[in-house]
């Protein structure tokens, strides 16, 4: 299926305060859309709860005006401060049951690894990132805000991986095994 | 109003694999009656966003069936297993979300807080906040399985805990807040 028909891949970068996302289209040539790019923005003012509260109604509203079928999203199992990444766990957690309750296919990929597939190198900056984003898209500019940037570079991820065998048992999944059981 | 009309408040232990949880009621005259107890199990062979979806669910429907409306749910912002407390962070992302889509007031509580607020001391076994959990809601027996105790002594905590100025700016307020300032 990945080979023919398009698919619409949304990439996300999770944040409390700002989750970077793109919205990709890899046709059946391989070719490579952009969509849209942009960020969820949160008030730092407002509490956990209601963070993660637009965090998830802006996944969900991404998911029902693109419908795509897959999630490329960054991993996040290292820990400089663990209170930090523990409040990002959280974050990731509803965006992750966005995905799972359209019935999407989710596949995480750890920081170094987007960096390698989309700019070769696992050690690649921020900058050299938005380059080869701005240039695998053939866009005028590189995408803005630049955590819009590490969104599509999610998305990228996923489309220029090849299709190994990665993927999750999700909801989708797992319904059509209740379906084969019956 | 806490001291007056009766409050419905829901306990939760998060986990990804068990999730305890109480539903306690407090009425005006701060007599304690145990409306529902037990655990949300998700399936260990499912991925976690499939797992997440299952604890979310399990959340809403018992919010949709007791209306609680205060949210007394244990923190983890301690790490053994740095992983494992991340992993956990997506699930209590996704307790929080049920929390604030429903309005509710949450409070949060360290472990040690909520062996002290039941059993009078943070250093308590697993054994002495069952025993003190049966006592204090005058039940026959302890609440089963036992993973449910921890979701009911969360919920004790909050009702047992003096009402001093701890409360989160939630959804609510915050949308009382919009309303003065149009």
């Amino acid at each position: 299926m990945r080979e023919s028909e398009p698919v619409v891949v949304l990439g996300i970068d999770p944040g409390t305060a700002v989750t970077g996302y793109g919205v990709v289209r890899k046709d059946g040539r391989n070719a490579l859309t952009l969509i849209e790019c942009g960020v969820i923005r949160t008030k730092p003012a407002d509490a956990l709860p209601r963070r993660l509260s637009d965090i998830h109604d802006g996944v969900v509203e991404l998911i029902r005006r693109h419908k795509p079928t897959v999630l490329s999203i960054e991993d996040i199992f290292y820990a400089r401060n663990v209170r930090t990444t523990v409040v990002l766990g959280h974050a990731r957690g509803v965006i992750l049951l966005a995905a799972a309750q359209a019935g999407m296919e989710i596949h995480e990929y750890p920081p170094a690894e987007i960096k390698k597939a989309v700019a070769g190198t696992g050690a690649a900056t921020k900058l050299q990132v938005q380059f080869m984003v701005t240039r695998l898209l053939r866009l005028k500019s590189s995408p803005q805000p630049a955590d819009a940037a590490d969104g599509v570079a999610a998305a990228l991820t996923w489309a220029l991986t090849p299709d190994l065998p990665k993927i999750e048992p999700i909801r989708r999944l797992a319904m059509i095994d209740d379906r084969r059981q019956n």
